[in-house]
């Protein structure tokens, strides 16, 4: 994360420097303006997630609509200017170096996508009336909270736990996925002639699959002939069985993870300092 | 526990000290009449509980409404001297001495607050005939119950597995918290156009969430577009697995506190033979 | 399980350790005669079970009444008989030596109380024509199944299991209900104004509550208020965690009874003998 | 799987040994063709598991039914020339060596049969027209599907950790079986009184009980008498463990596994180093 020392003195680049260190490094000299401005961004973060939640309630809509706007003017402004500076100073990173190729590189990094992502759709809107382009897009500024991941260790754990397991992940859930259209085809050959409407094709059927195996059971969908019956409280306890398998896995390696983590030692007896 | 040995051969003073080695200590001297009491108390609070639950049933509100209220006018009275009681003898616990700032941090703690939130209530609807205030501070009266904790081995139990897994658990809850939001997030834009009614803001969209992500499915809310079905049942894929993080967490903690309990000498290293 | 040697060679004696070797022992002499008796037996409760599970099948029940309610008789008649040369003969048994003592002792033990209890109903609804009565006796005719249970494996490795566990269990039980009547009286407070039909009570409310701990969800009592379903949320959270303590110790319970059956010596070395 | 030596030089013969090597063979000389052949095979039936699904679709069985039938029509022929094709060089194989019984034993393995299967329905609707049959025959057409497994891995995992805890996973499963047929039973006789159109029989009943043990909860059928609710509240916290015997065997299984492929030097003694 340490910029490389570089002898040229013009102030735009000293300036450049100085901006790096607060924005991207949590170490080093500018460490006390680098923490309050993460807390800000931060704390700005959280209200935008706040404010995007109030904002769809409808009495909140109706007495505080003008404050939203405007606090959704401002985040965006702010983090449009963040934006920019953050893809003029990125060629302090010897990652992304060169003036041009770098900042392209960056601009094409995940996080900067993320970032881009969050402040497009107000833009887009500015131009735009078509309202199902506008609906949609508004979904993109629940982006703008998936940047505070960054500082939640709990994203990084899971993360972690999620690469460490993902063969085993990858299996069970294939498998799942395997015995899900399985017995949603079957179950729809047992129940379309009863009811036509609810089991009215495959992929409708795998609707009601999936909630029979994961035991939600909303009620909206469920077997009415006797052998659909059986056919589903197989699938539920089957479902059951194969939803401990990635549940388990992951348990297990988020346990693993925080022990390993808690201690490097704790596998040393503290007295004679043999490995247990 | 033990008081400390204090020359005032007061009378007041010695009936305070025997009065608190009944009440609040349950070994030495006066073991026989502490236990009695404790056995008296458990069961007034086991009867309060009884009758909280069975004066909300109309048949027996009918019938038995009298014996309710004079049951309560009781106990009130009761936990009131007890409460008092409590406050003058505090002072022979060394950790509350002092007459009065002892006395006062007394007041202040836990056990004692919770104490007087649970007879404080009828008090103030003697005063106050606002119905709205009364019916919130009838559920200050289930904090009678939370008195029997004291003597529970459960919940201590429970607490100290909480306590140790303390990291772990806001770790994954925290990670859950998040996902709940992003994911109700999206799920409002993509149901509110056709079920305005039913995921009629993001708050309202969070009920949904937290039912899918735990499959409880009470089949009230659950999305009927191709693409909400699609996210529904990646939610509760997820769900289950990220459920699976606090929950292991806590069963496994459970586990290593029970086994750690029967046998003292589990934790040995097997080469040197001594504690770990 | 041996009978004593006893030098009594009264023909009945005689008559009698013959029939208690063939029902009561599965090794000596009458080995192959009390497998066959015993297979016998197992049939005849299979197939009860069968009938009475049919014989509510309101088209069964329409075209094979009269078979059914012979099938009943003849089972009746058998277990009857059944019952008392079991009585007769169970002084062959150390345990149940004396005549007089020794068969009432038999008569009051759990085995020959769930035998009692599945063939007394039959004779109770010769002489009494009260509808409710029967219906409630009907229920008796399921102790049959039970005897079932004798002969099969899991039923005594659950058993084991639960008696091994037996503190765990009723630790995180009895917190689980704790727990369950606390949140189902704030929740009969929040709701009942609103919905005074559905959460009419704290005892009604706790229907709610357990199907809420447990994720079932039927959907026929949900809260409403926003309060409610913050408290709901944090229920069915909790619940999830709550229930794994329990689960967790029988499946780790199972786990290790199952591992201690299938190898004495698993935890060895098979090298060098040392335990691991 | 590498065929004698033999030496025939007919040249039908040497073909037959060719497409045998293509075929069934995924090392040797014919890898490259052999990986291309296969890749088709689970390309096509993918494709027919994406036909099946979507024909079921209203819209898309409007505008591309001629293609989804021609697609079918294309398939079958394929699977018909392979099933033949098959059964023509499976002589090749040391196991199904002899032209005649060498075959039939063939054409009655597993594999061959689900070939069959998923084929011949298309052939028996040719000449039958009874809808209700076709209807059942169109389930098996899911059986193409399965052919895939051959090519999964993680199939041929869970079948590993199926096959090594199928003792705990019978046990558990019947354990649980039998709690279901003694639950749905007494439940009958509770709720028939009170909602005889819900639960009309025991049968009925068993459709609540599983989904109850499961906690699914569709909300179609439910207790409504206190007791029958009590007995609900007991079920549904005794069906959570019991779920958790097969689910806890499987995950720990499928972890074991898991763990046993990673890593072959894992299971060493401590003391002496030998393999375990």
């Amino acid at each position: 994360m340490q910029p490389p020392l570089r002898i040229d003195h013009h102030p735009a680049n000293s300036l450049r420097r100085t901006i790096y260190r607060v924005l991207e490094t949590t170490t080093g000299r500018k460490r006390g303006m680098s923490l309050v401005f993460n807390l800000i961004l931060i704390a700005l973060i959280t209200l935008n997630a706040a404010a995007i939640i109030l904002h769809t309630v409808p009495s909140f809509k109706l007495r505080y609509d003008r404050f939203f706007i405007d606090f959704e003017l401002f985040s965006v402004i702010f983090f449009t200017i963040e934006y920019f500076v953050r893809v003029w100073i990125c060629v302090e990173n010897e990652k992304y170096r060169h003036p041009v190729t770098g900042r392209l590189r960056y601009v094409l990094s995940t996080t900067a996508i993320v970032h881009l992502l969050a402040i497009l759709p107000f833009y887009v809107t500015l131009f735009h009336t078509d309202l199902a382009l506008i609906r949609i897009l508004r979904i993109f500024r629940i982006f703008r909270l998936f940047r505070i991941t960054r500082y939640s260790r709990a994203f990084r754990v899971i993360q972690d736990v999620v690469e460490d397991k993902k063969e085993e992940l990858v299996l069970s859930v294939s498998f799942l996925m395997f015995m899900l259209v399985i017995i949603s085809s079957i179950m729809y050959y047992l129940e379309h002639t009863t009811q036509p409407d609810k089991f009215s094709s495959i992929p409708a059927t795998l609707w009601w699959g999936i909630n029979a195996m994961a035991t939600v059971g909303y009620g909206d969908i469920h077997p009415m002939t006797p052998l659909g019956k059986v056919l589903a409280g197989i699938t539920t306890v089957m479902g059951i069985g194969l939803f401990a398998l990635p549940t388990g896995i992951l348990a297990s390696g988020f346990a693993e993870h925080i022990r390993s983590q808690k201690s490097g030692q704790k596998h040393h007896c503290p007295h004679c300092g043999k490995e247990l």
